[in-house]
């Protein structure tokens, strides 16, 4: 079975286009994050708290990614910032091509800061580069302690890990000092915030982090 | 670009396998479930108070799909029941030929109601036949109540949706009917339960169903 080989294909293909999607964010001086988790983590919750946060201080454009239905960029796009919508129609993935032709329908000039939401997927998208300087996986309480040595990919492959739902620990079966220890087992370079969309808990600190990658660019 | 004549490829190949699979399982009389959801939803601690509910009364097997460790594989295994573990070391989904392949590490002979916990992941094992009777999807309430128009090909394909963790609806962000309408919306014939490994609401009429799959067989 070929299968490998034209997986192999497909990752190379990816990252040419990746690359291209690089000069083109170096270029507009942005600075882009591609954000990942299992569906129902968080991701566009944690975007809208991000958002409220950095709207004076940073211009932000995002591309939203989904399977299916446009509700998280109606989410997003009631903070008024530019949002172009991806669906994949059954894709599990964001790719680079997929990217790269949501990117000719936002005008970059002035933007500082490109957020791009994943499918939620704790698998897939660990291997598609889509161009950005940092992956941010997202984590939440509610999924328990193990999930960064069950699915080690992603946080091997991300810069920062959001441990989200923090409020909902006394609740769930979750221990955080075993989630970041296993987190950083497999990543010991990972930045770890933890956040709740809920109590604003964390979200300053992680859009400070944020606001100082993109004054860095 | 071929990739998709390849994937139907490889999904009409899978299919065969499928086909093989179902039956192996119809010549030992079992009934076959695939357990299929995000990470973190609950799989393994419904299959756990599954296990503690049937074990008089069905003889069971497991096959644990994971795309790193046997943790799971280590958890079911206290309940004394045969289990064998997948590892897909990076794969997003099991398909009919690694099914096909732990059904030779498993005597079959006996055994009534055989479980395949899937990797956790909500796109990619829609599409893949493994010879189940019926796919199970689980959706944990703190996954919020949109899930099922945002994954809708997984709900397509299911035959039972539990929801669970729905002891944690009072602290989250989700509308019990407004996922159950959003389900109904994509596959009006679901059987749904609602679940709580922590209070075990719900797991008795769900083993109920279960039971009387079984005895069907």
């Amino acid at each position: 079975m070929s299968v490998v080989t034209i997986e192999r294909k497909v990752l190379e293909k990816n990252d040419e286009l990746a690359l291209q999607n690089r000069k083109v964010f170096q270029q507009h001086g942005l600075f882009v994050v591609n954000m990942v988790s299992s569906p129902g983590s968080g991701k566009t919750s944690i975007l809208e708290r991000t958002l409220e946060h950095v709207k004076n201080k940073i211009r932000v454009a995002v591309i939203e990614g989904d399977v299916q239905t446009d509700f998280d960029a109606q989410r997003v796009a009631t903070f008024g910032v530019p949002v172009v919508q991806i669906l994949t129609n059954g894709g599990c993935h964001l790719d680079a091509k997929l990217v790269q032709d949501a990117l000719s329908h936002i005008d970059l000039k002035g933007v500082q800061l490109l957020v791009i939401e994943n499918v939620g997927n704790l698998v897939c998208p660990a291997n598609y580069d889509l161009g950005e300087h940092v992956k941010v996986v997202v984590a939440s309480t509610t999924e328990g302690d193990d999930k960064p040595l069950k699915y080690p990919a992603m946080f091997r492959n991300a810069s920062v890990l959001l441990i989200n739902k923090i409020d909902l620990l006394p609740y769930v079966n979750c221990n955080l000092a075993e989630l970041k220890t296993n987190a950083f087992k497999i990543n010991p370079k990972l930045n770890v915030f933890e956040t709740s969309c809920t109590t604003l808990e964390g979200i300053a600190e992680w859009c400070h982090w944020l606001e100082k990658q993109v004054s860095g660019k």
